[in-house]
């Protein structure tokens, strides 16, 4: 779909959760890449369906684009153990409010450096050097382990702590929401942003019951108003 | 026991497995902080029984070392998942043998990287900035998570992810095995150096019935080998 797509490279791993973000990633990844894997974490988060949405998505790219034939293993690591370490409101029923430093209490301390340094782990037994991922600085309410800065010290600490050089790309890092369903519609046209509009999950609530022209959530909480911002942003542009 | 002993700082967490290193390294932070907590982490290990040692070491450290008046909460982290990502002869039961690459198939790729992160993540909830560890890179058959390098530009990345400013500390890092029952001597006596030979565990194979002069295991694995080489050579100095 790209107008000057850049030759394939060979694999990739992509951090793929099911929530919109990663799912735009997902398919920049196929895009670039003969053979793309993912990885998703099952942390206790209350948006669990976020696991069922992803494998909803998995299989819908498979079966409906062309683009998407690269699309190899994926991987559901148990990370339960974060619920153990930390007690925030994403793995437990506290409301979502803003903690005293400023960041949102659903802060699990480093999550996306745990999140890196097992697919890195994995990738390792895969030979895979490419993980990719969602983060970016723009919408996260200042979550520090979304920062570029922050990622491309991991990259370094990673490729020396397994002695392999792993580089870590993060497409959507200086995009908000709104740049980034433009571009999923540059990615995938039409029916792929239908697909991250029906099927990729934000709410923090797990709420799939209730639609909007966005998609499905709460519509109250901080990843639901996110998203229909951006989504009111990309159709009134 | 310290000739001149610096004064105590506040709090610490040290990554604490009951081997003879981090048993060592424990005594280093007891001399050296107000509060000592400790965390180990269950993966399935086959030298299981280093999670029973470990318990023994603290409780003897606490009833029998007026200098460890300051131990704190100790912490088990369930990391069985490392078993999912990654088989190795440490979650197996291969033999230990040298992978292609020179590392031994012990290698579970960046497993200090998890311990420190996941150290840093309950830290940040203790309030305690200062993480202890037993790496050092003189015995570890060139583990590269075990390097200073890498330990330093993961503080980094750690104090990036979790905005505040971490610091590791690894009191071994150039100390070889001999180096580091001297060092034991020095911080703790001579009924130190006998809790570390009684109830430290190197042993690869968990073995515990085999009495040496160093202490229990097989007597065949590398690290029972590294383990007697260094309590000859420092009875030998």
């Amino acid at each position: 779909m790209l107008e000057a797509s850049p030759p394939l490279k060979t694999k990739a791993l992509v951090l793929f959760s099911g929530g919109q973000d990663s799912t735009v990633c997902l398919a920049w990844a196929l895009q670039r890449y003969r053979l793309v894997e993912t990885i998703g974490f099952d942390y206790g988060q209350r948006h669990h369906i976020e696991l069922v949405c992803r494998m909803q998505i998995l299989s819908r790219l498979a079966a409906d684009f062309s683009w998407a034939s690269g699309l190899g293993e994926d991987h559901i690591i148990d990370l339960r153990v974060l619920g153990q370490i930390s007690e925030t409101s994403l793995t437990s029923d506290m409301a979502i409010q803003m903690a005293d430093n400023g960041l949102p209490n659903s802060f699990v301390p480093g999550r996306n450096l745990l999140f890196f340094t097992l697919a890195a782990a994995l990738a390792y037994r895969r030979g895979i050097t490419a993980l990719i991922g969602g983060m970016c600085e723009t919408d996260y309410s200042g979550y520090p382990d979304c920062r570029n800065d922050t990622i491309q010290s991991l990259a370094q600490s990673i490729s020396l702590g397994m002695d392999r050089k792993y580089e870590i790309l993060t497409p959507l890092m200086y995009l908000d929401k709104a740049a980034t369903w433009r571009l999923g519609e540059e990615l995938g046209g039409p029916d792929f942003t239908e697909l991250v509009r029906q099927h990729s999950h934000s709410c923090y609530m797990g709420d799939r019951k209730q639609r909007f022209d966005w998609g499905y959530g709460c519509g109250a909480c901080p990843a639901c108003e996110l998203r229909a911002r951006g989504y009111a942003a990309w159709q009134n542009a």
